[in-house]
């Protein structure tokens, strides 16, 4: 899997930056760049709308009727339309000219942005500046802010600012309008669901500035509209800030009423960023993970955190996280074990009054439960495996077919995957234990633990034959297996349970005896219950071999045919795919882990039958086995974590990198339908509790560090029993104050693009040249060899001489020679590449060596696509990345900052002169390729890279160093 | 069950009227103010909009991909919105006051038309007058007019008219948004269905005549919108026409510059009208039915044949009319033997070219028939039970359930209702017979006949046992019974299908042998399967008893449970709802004709095993066991014909009129899914066949009429073999210019209300005295006699005398009372009738004489409901139906002509010398209820209705005409 597909994204400590508007990946893209503040989420859709966009703004806790899966969170009417027009040609990014382009989201502030300088298709330039967030503050509300600045022109712009009445859940529009209207010059939309019959009520209000405006409210159905439109000025900025808030029934009497009040009292826009701001800073505060050393991970699990921060309800405890948070509609917006077991521990350790909520939205469901377990003929309190606004399961029974004569699917989870219940309880404890919270225990928690297990005692069978308990009919962790018998997962798990439901009893007899009497009355829990509970501990089958420390997943597991996923390889799809699902089935292959996961969930408490040993001999076992590429996402963070305490660094860091980029890369191809939110959750547990190592002992918690190779420093903090511990914790032996300039420290090799990996510079000649003689401006080849490494405008710069143009002109020019460039490069391919090159990166890549591009061309990255390299290039510094060209450093400094190493630790390969200026100005090792009077400079000179191999290097960087400086 | 239950309706030869807007029957009356043209339909939903609105604009073919049902018509943008700003108030009848309200559907030309004169809650008063048709001239257009004339006021108008790019089906939204614009002062909108990609292009264009208007456009999102503002002044009428386009990629290359085209060469609105009202006349021409006698049956079976021929396609013949036709959203748009079976007749015998079309889609869908012949392992072509694009198979498997813990129904219909593809030839047989289309035949007639006969083949089983060739496992034409072997209506169809198709091979080989021999090739029709045709036609199992002549549905039929569906009533159900599906199963208990369907359809050519005695000996053994009232709508035309064959007139006319008002009357309760396209085909067979008697001989059709009771005339057309044959039935015996005034003639009674049959006049006074002491004006009981009968305005000019009143004051004045009257009337109830009221209604009821009200008021209509005795009034004529008011005869004649009766058939009931002097301007016979010096005129004076029964009014009528006069 190549984990670096997508070469238009820059990583810093702290944002992520889009450097390319791609239309075949905006669906992906409207995930990535989702905000919400735990209220709302809102995909990053773009304001100004595209035929295909899936727009998404969701609201914890609205969910409405549909017909295969009961219920799903209603898509909620969209409040980002923003649509420009520019002296009468509306703007669009599929339409005109992108001229430059940068979306970034900074998770520190929770801010998406964009800027775009876009040409008209009449040829006027504009600068747009966009800014959105869904207040952390004040939750209620959005705001969207738009800078306009013509660059080339004067003229009328219009701005029309919507609600879009008409979202729609994959086609379907959950809404009815009530009523719409304006007051003073503010617009509000009153709707209501078809079904849950939940009414939202929405202001919409605009300010401008920086121009003589006009603001017209009006009012089409559906589609209040807010309209301003004022005569814009060549270089002067207008701004356009856009306000909503949203209230619910659920929230509110009045919704309507509420919006419009909430809109009417709000403050400017830029005190609402402030109290935004502010709100985030307090919560990074508790939650931030900080890396150092490899910046890709660093935004990565920043990243993750930030998604898991806006899904999870602060003021609402009736609700919890879907499984694909506020961020999309996989799973409709349902509940599974992702919350309790994969996104709780973040919760728990940093943010306990969110995990609360949580956990209390558990026992405000539990009555769907009761009416699950009534349903199945069962007792007491049975989870459903999909939960939704009642609890009751909404896990759909069948999977139709779109071919007329295609068969349904039946789905068996909502029938087997019983798990669910004791996963619910391990939250329960682990939150308990981790908070001290006894009065939630008391109650809330207590009730869930004891319900549940009233639940296993009816579930359970015994088996005279076998004389043991047995629970039969399962599906496990694992999905892959439909009919289990004795998983040992759920088998395990329910004796856990059981045994903590025991305790749970005792600790209240003992503490709330009148509690204690109240549950045993309600819940029925007669002393044969609880014998029975401690004959099913004592008696549960748990197939452990003790002879070979094998746990076998189900009755049988052994005994189905083996398989070697070797064999399947390269492949793009899960196993059960390729498989079928009966194929699946009758073979030793797992979707995710499941006695791995069991081991992982024992490991903390080091109970049965957690011991590294156990978990190394069925590690061994089972991960071989394990679909962990395109199986389950929740699979990679655990096996990262395991992998990590067997030593197995290299592949604890690959699985983390799987999990930590599933969706920024789409590694699995599905990121479009939203966020992995277990994956997120298990991001922090890997870093927290793998790398970190962290365990709980009596008093409280302690670190052993395992940092993956390249990690300098990782810093977080947790809090135990109300008080937080903080961490920072650093690579053994790692001391950047010490770093020698030695060649054994060469761990990153920068490479200028043109002249060095390939030949574009004769593309450049040539794009000048044309130039060059349309304006009857002197140029030749040996002008040329003069604009070696130099920019764009520098370079025509020194074309152009003394002869005066204006500024204008000069932008003109620019483009038209990037755009004869840009036409030329079109058919590069790998057999562009100069002699040499490939097989040196490759070799570096082979050693471990980081590869950078720094290159000051704005073209790097499709020159780098079509050369067919991208998959050896660790970071692409290019023409975007920073402001001061060569001979400045400041190009290569960043190159080595995102690969995460000082200066000292690279080296930079040029051609040009100004090249080998801006290396050593960077302190960087400079080898330079060419004449010695265009790169003598250079550290080391060479004639290209035909014929060098690292080795070679290596030893001319150590005879360098040897040398007398 | 109530036929008459909505008694705001009035009914003319050729309108149907509505004179009460009511919230709750919205969706009701969308279905039934259905238009259209034959390429779209659209439903008839307000123009200004309301929460719950279904509004639906559907195009033939217009086919998306949906989960569950595969595929459904999907609904398009709808047109009709406009939107009103009278002085910043928006027109909503939910909101202000209506004053009065008309709409009403105009057969003959195809116009939906809507009068309202609103007064806002600001209180200005506007007359709105709305008109729209689905041009029949132009297949591409529709227009809406709006004249807005100011009662009370100057002020500034607004009207928005609108395309809503957001349509929906039941929620979902199959559209995507390309590209929308403006051009002048016309909008544009590109839209692509999702999953199909087919394009649709709209053009919206406005024109204002009567006032100095501004004209924008303006383009939200998906909802182009064209506004017009101006300056309205009192009494002056401003006509605002809003035109739409519509093209799709099934019609045009490139739809959306059709559409703008077709925009920009449309001539005006009148012109338009002109045309469209042409080709109505011309449809009607060959279409028409006429009645006399009976104006209800005369206006029920035009909407019948109106909503046929809106939904036949003109132009296309890959597509077909679907079992809700154009006009809602049941049944997805899917096509049925409802079409072949129920629907065809009527365009084979009067619209031949759209009957052709409508079988040429069957022809274009055969490959969808092979798919499913190869899906369930059989040879040729398997017709789907549900057809839409393609042919393939389209019926639900799954009725998913709403509760998560609810069950799936299995539905079998695709698996086992095969009888559709007998029922398709059935049909392409008729055409051919009735046509004498030999090239139609030849090119796309036969193929059908023979690759479904070559499916028989395959399907047909044969039984050792019993020697005999079987079809097991089916459903006939009865639904009760899921799992049937040799169902006697599927496998005397597939006998008569294969008995067709051997006759069509050798008129194929004698008359075109190319044909012959390239189909022969092509569908393999090898000697061997022709023989086997033979030998199932021979010995297929028909299980018909010559001693009993009863047919027994299917195997065992006659061992089921036997019913009493007398037991039952009164319901309002199915008994399949009651029994549940298993216990409609097991019992002799049908949803709809099923053997005697058979005979129905073997009636016409008198083929095996139609007789008349047959038919009377099933008729008793099946009909009462016959679920007619709740099972299928398909079951009441084919009674009524069967009933009328057998001399059952009441019976044969009862169920005609359950089925000709089954969606105006809503008599299933499930009109507002859509108009039902077989019941209202059923009534062009029961009307033509069954009362007119028509039937074929070798020289062309004969009639024998068999007209229901009061039926005096009925005309109508058909086409044989390209000639028209013209038929005017009279009633046997009747002469309209010899009927005597006997009082063996009296067949109807009109009733006055106030004074009369409830005591209302004392509200009217009260009204009146509280209305003349606020003005001041002198007014007591005694000036309130001189009231009786008299109409509003009329009374007001009394109680005024010579006092000078504006006009406006005027009408104020009539408004406040009415006001005050109305506000009285809230409370009337069964408790309010007059003595003795109740039980002469009751007695003329019983006596079979009609009933009608014959009442000034406008506010009859609420009143008669309130006192519980609408069911007992066949007509209701009100303030609403005439110019003149009393003493003026027109009310009594109009109800006299609204009941199918003369003048001389009818006598009228009064307390008012008015009302006496009208009914003897009308030369009714007067009964006068109160004081001589009141009614003395009157023939007959009595002081009450008390103790007044029918048997001593008869003796007084014979008396009066004893009578010198």
């Amino acid at each position: 899997m190549d984990l670096n597909n997508n070469v238009d994204f820059i990583y810093t400590d702290w944002s992520l930056i889009e450097t390319r508007f791609d239309p075949d990946k905006i669906h992906h893209r409207e995930t990535v760049f989702t905000i919400g503040n735990g209220y709302l989420g809102t995909r990053g859709t773009f304001e100004e709308g595209y035929s295909r966009a899936t727009p998404a703004t969701l609201l914890h806790g609205v969910f409405d009727d549909v017909p295969i899966v009961y219920t799903e969170l209603a898509n909620c009417p969209d409040w980002l339309p923003l649509s420009i027009t520019i002296d009468g040609e509306r703007f669009r990014m599929d339409r005109g000219e992108i001229i430059s382009y940068e979306r970034k989201l900074d998770l520190r502030r929770g801010i998406l942005s964009r800027f775009i300088r876009w040409r008209s298709t009449g040829g006027k330039t504009v600068d747009l500046q966009f800014e959105r967030f869904a207040s952390l503050a004040s939750e209620h509300v959005t705001a969207l802010r738009c800078q306009i600045k013509p660059v080339d022109f004067d003229g009328l712009v219009e701005v029309q600012a919507s609600i879009s009445g008409y979202p729609e859940n994959q086609g379907f529009n959950h809404w009815e309008l009530i009523d719409q209207g304006s007051i003073s010059k503010a617009a509000w939309l009153n709707l209501r669901t078809r079904n849950s019959r939940i009414t939202l009520g929405m202001g919409l209000g605009m300010n401008v500035s920086g121009a003589e405006a006009s603001v017209i409210v009006t009012n089409p159905p559906g589609y209040p509209t807010v309209i301003t439109s004022f005569q814009a000025t060549s270089g002067q900025a207008v701004t356009v800030d856009k306000l909503v808030t949203f209230f619910t029934s659920r929230d509110v009497e009045n919704p309507v009423q509420a919006a419009q009040q909430e809109l009417a009292d709000l403050p400017q826009y830029s005190t609402l960023l402030k109290e935004h701001s502010l709100a985030w800073e307090q919560a990074w505060d508790k939650s931030d993970i900080a890396i150092e050393g490899d910046v890709r991970a660093a935004l990565a699990v920043r990243y993750n955190l930030f998604q898991l921060l806006i899904a999870a309800p602060t003021n609402d405890d009736r609700v919890s996280i879907a499984a694909k948070t506020l961020s999309g509609f996989g799973y409709r917006g349902h509940v599974f074990w992702d919350t309790e077991i994969f996104i709780l521990p973040f919760f728990i350790y940093t943010q306990p009054e969110l995990a609360r909520n949580l956990l209390t939205y558990r026992y405000h469901t539990i009555g769907g439960a009761r009416r699950k377990a009534v349903h199945y003929g069962y007792k007491g309190a049975m989870y459903s495996w999909e939960s939704a606004d009642t609890g009751d399961e909404v896990t759909p029974r069948w999977l139709p077919p779109n071919d007329p004569y295609g068969e349904d699917i039946r789905i068996w989870c909502r029938d087997r995957e019983i798990h669910i219940s004791a996963d619910v309880v391990y939250a329960v404890w682990s939150y308990w234990l981790v908070s001290g919270d006894d009065d939630w225990m008391r109650d809330y928690g207590a009730e869930i633990i004891l319900d549940t297990a009233v639940f296993w005692g009816s579930r359970v069978e015994y088996s005279t034959k076998y004389e043991q308990y047995e629970i039969r009919g399962v599906i496990g962790a694992d999905e892959y297996h439909e009919l289990a018998n004795n998983n040992a997962f759920t088998n395990r798990m329910v004796q856990w349970h059981l045994e903590k439901a025991i305790a749970t009893q005792d600790w209240l007899r003992e503490k709330y005896p009148e509690k204690a009497k109240e549950l045993e009355t309600r819940l029925q829990l007669t002393l044969s219950r609880r014998l029975r509970w401690q004959d099913i501990i004592a008696n549960l089958a748990i197939p452990y071999d003790p002879n070979t420390k094998l746990i076998e997943q189900q009755d049988g597991f052994f005994k189905l045919e083996d398989i070697n996923l070797a064999d399947y390889e390269p492949r793009t799809k899960s196993m059960q795919t390729i498989l079928t699902i009966e194929g699946a089935n009758k073979r030793q292959v797992l979707k995710q882990p499941d006695v791995l996961m069991l081991l992982y969930l024992m490991r903390e408490s080091q109970e049965f039958p957690y011991t590294l040993e156990i978990l190394e001999k069925n590690w061994d076992y089972y991960a071989p086995r394990t679909d962990i590429t395109y199986g389950s996402s929740l699979g990679p963070a655990i096996h990262a974590i395991l992998a990590s305490d067997l030593g197995k660094t290299d592949e604890a860091y690959h699985n983390f990198m799987q999990a930590a980029m599933v969706d920024i890369e789409d590694v699995r191809g599905n990121a479009h339908e939203g966020i992995h939110g277990a994956s997120a959750g298990g991001i922090w547990q890997a870093v927290v509790f793998g790398f970190g190592g962290i365990k709980l002992t009596e008093n409280g918690p302690v670190a052993t560090a395992h940092l993956p190779q390249g990690w300098k420093r990782l810093q977080f903090k947790i809090n135990w029993r109300g008080d937080w511990h903080e961490f920072d914790l650093k690579a053994e032996g790692t001391n950047m104050e010490t770093l020698h300039n030695s060649n054994s420290n060469i761990k990153g090799v920068i490479f200028d693009l043109d002249g060095v990996l390939t030949d574009t510079a004769e593309y450049h000649y040539l794009g000048w040249q044309r130039l060059a003689d349309e304006e009857g401006l002197p140029f030749n080849r040996e002008a040329n060899e003069e604009l070696r490494g130099v920019s764009r405008r520098e370079s025509l710069l020194k074309i152009i001489g003394d002869k005066h143009y204006s500024e204008e002109q000069i932008l003109e020019m620019m483009e038209r020679k990037n755009r004869y460039y840009v036409e030329s490069i079109e058919n590069i391919s790998p057999k562009d590449l100069l002699p040499g090159a490939l097989d040196l990166l490759e070799e570096l890549r082979a050693a471990g060596i980081k590869i950078a591009l720094g290159s000051a061309s704005k073209n790097a990255r499709p020159v780098v696509e079509k050369l067919g390299i991208a998959k050896h290039i660790d970071v692409i510094a290019d023409g975007y990345s920073v402001q001061q060209p060569k001979p400045a450093p400041d190009l290569f400094l960043f190159a080595a900052k995102e690969l995460g190493l000082a200066p000292n630790e690279c080296i930079v390969v040029e051609d040009a002169a100004a090249g080998i200026e801006a290396a050593k100005a960077g302190k960087i090792i400079a080898v330079g390729l060419g004449p010695s009077e265009r790169v003598g400079e250079a550290d080391i000179v060479l004639p290209s890279l035909e014929n060098v191999h690292w080795q070679d290097l290596q030893a001319k960087l150590t005879d360098l160093i040897l040398q007398p400086s």
